[in-house]
């Protein structure tokens, strides 16, 4: 039986600061190997990646499973108890960077994996894709292997990722979508000019706090079946300019819309572009946006897989956990272009915080739960 | 008779950039002592000042003119054609910094007040008040020469700042009181959190969006009989928020408001306040403002003083000026608390500019009035 709790400490071990490899992988391609999965890394553009594959290519029914290992910078060193990478062990608490976040989730699923194709090999085929790139860009990790698939004639039929997704406890919470996310870098242009001189300049600061004010005056919506709200944030408005006797000619903001599935990227795009359009040609001051759109609002409706994970979690933790699109993006955004995905993993706790640690019981009821629905599914 | 527009080369010779002395009160003060002025320096906290009186102290009228030598920095001295200090004098133009804001005015009043008093002694004072810190902070300047005034017993009837007032061409504009000028620096602080989770955050950018919306939304007035509309400038925006997914825990804002006579510096910051509390409580963002006034608003009204110096230009120079109130803020604002005050000077192009210049002629000619409202003044 493989030691799911013992793997996380072993990983923590391998200082994988995003988007360093740090031996992690390299440790999971050896064991997958060895237990019979068929490993091939697929790094791009210097990116780490891991694919395992149990069983054959193209197999009938395909159960994958998605997680990163690598992990967000520990901060100061001397904030932390033990220190981050030591993966230190003391009363039944491992403790390190990475600890919920997520190489607890990836050791169970790896552990779960494993010992699933040895105890009842399947009628199909188990794949992993395990990216070093998820904290970061996020260009080259996860897209990085679903491009690699589709060109390899890979397949998964459902994919669960691994991230924390209980707020506190373990079993109240599984994530069956997520709000997209997209940020808005504004540039206003006007004409500078002296304070006193108004009519001969165009404020771009008025333009601007016209248009935001315009932006966070009423709701993006009321929410849907499954989704909150959207959310649109103001995170920075800059000017720069020291004298309060002159008018700028620049200034620039910054804004980040969560939105749910009433929306598109392209769709608030356009939306913001058009009003930013008119405010231009009524003020004089010229609007202009970029879109980063970081990833697009999904949704895997209830029926059988979400069914499946729901009652196994439900079963084994007592508790019924709620179906959520709630929180920030993952790797979810970019696996739900290639099959139904679900999210469920550990409590959230620490994640990113100095002294990150989890409880080793913690992660073999999460390694027990996703054995048990690899069971389920293939039954 | 004393060549105004010599006395101007002699004076942009002086290098006095703000508050340096350069040489240039001490020019004026031997000049003035030489003709019959009792002359006394005038410091203030190391700022230079000139106080030079003609005639009995408390005599029964006393003509009162207020300018300033010191001058703004040149600036990149390969862009003059002739250097700024040189009183390079080519084609009847005299060049550099200084030459029209304001040596030439101070030359033009100095000069057309020695041969006033030299000519036709008055039955009566004629007062210069010289400052050598009109372009910097201005708190040890013109208001250290009244405050002086005050202590001792020195007064004056009228006043005339010689501060270019003729936007284009000479006798098109004098100026007979001047808007306030009221700076607002506004910290808005929130609490710091995530752009996905803004239920447990405070976005300080939302609340300053909102408040200086309304601040915008609508005009303060729409002017009075002698003054246009107040106008309200935001002249920076700043948090410095690198990350497009964190709120942001503060940011602040500068505006600035050039108010008529339907305002003071008090009541726009009692009203600026009671909007920023209101917003402070409805949103729990704390906003606070700092005031900064640097002049009340003014007015000399139309009367004997006023019709005087309008006949005078209008016969001198066959145009009749316009009387403003437009414009930035002078040293006018201090010496409104002590006697009325206008301002008449020369044409304002080139001011703060690199290659300021101006032709000698206009000197001459707003010498001859000067000495013209000194005469018919004391008639």
């Amino acid at each position: 039986m493989t030691d799911a709790a013992d793997l996380t400490a072993k990983l923590i071990r391998c200082p994988s600061v995003t988007p360093i490899e740090g031996g992690a992988l390299v440790l999971l391609a050896d064991m997958l190997t060895a237990a019979g999965f068929e490993v091939q890394r697929v790094d791009r553009n210097d990116i780490p990646n891991l694919f395992a594959r149990w069983g054959v290519k193209g197999a009938n029914k395909t159960f994958g499973f998605n997680g990163h290992t690598d992990v967000v910078p520990p901060g100061d060193l001397g904030s932390w108890t033990h220190p981050p990478f030591s993966g230190h062990v003391e009363d039944g608490v491992i403790w390190g960077r990475g600890a919920t976040d997520m190489k607890s989730g990836v050791a169970s699923f790896v552990a779960a994996a494993i010992d699933f194709v040895t105890e009842t090999p399947p009628d199909g085929a188990v794949v992993l894709t395990i990216t070093g790139d998820e904290e970061g860009a996020g260009r080259d990790g996860t897209r990085a292997l679903l491009d690699w698939m589709d060109a390899q004639g890979e397949r998964m039929d459902v994919c669960i990722v691994g991230e924390p997704s209980n707020p506190d406890v373990m079993g109240e919470m599984m994530k069956i979508g997520r709000r997209g996310s997209v940020t808005f870098h504004i540039a206003a242009r006007g004409v500078q000019g002296h304070a006193a001189y108004p009519h001969r300049a165009k404020n771009p600061l008025h333009a601007l706090t016209r248009f935001l004010n315009e932006l966070i005056a009423e709701p993006l919506d009321q929410g849907t079946d499954h989704f909150d709200a959207s959310g649109l944030q103001i995170t920075s408005i800059d000017c720069g300019n020291p004298a309060s006797n002159v008018i700028p000619e620049k200034a620039t903001a910054v804004i980040n819309i969560r939105f749910n599935d009433l929306h598109t990227g392209a769709s608030l795009t356009a939306d913001l572009a058009e009003r930013a359009r008119k405010i231009s040609e009524e003020t004089g001051v010229t609007l202009t946006l970029e879109a980063d759109i970081s990833g697009e609002a999904f949704l895997t409706k209830p029926g059988p897989f979400v069914d499946l994970v729901r009652d196994i979690v439900t079963q084994e933790t007592g508790r019924v956990p709620v179906l959520s699109t709630s929180g920030g993006t993952s790797d979810a955004r970019f696996v739900k272009d290639h099959c139904p995905v679900l999210e469920f993993g550990l409590v959230g706790h620490f994640m990113h915080q100095v002294d990150e640690r989890v409880p080793a019981a913690q992660i073999h009821q999460l390694k027990a739960i996703y054995q048990r629905i690899l069971k389920e599914y293939f039954e």
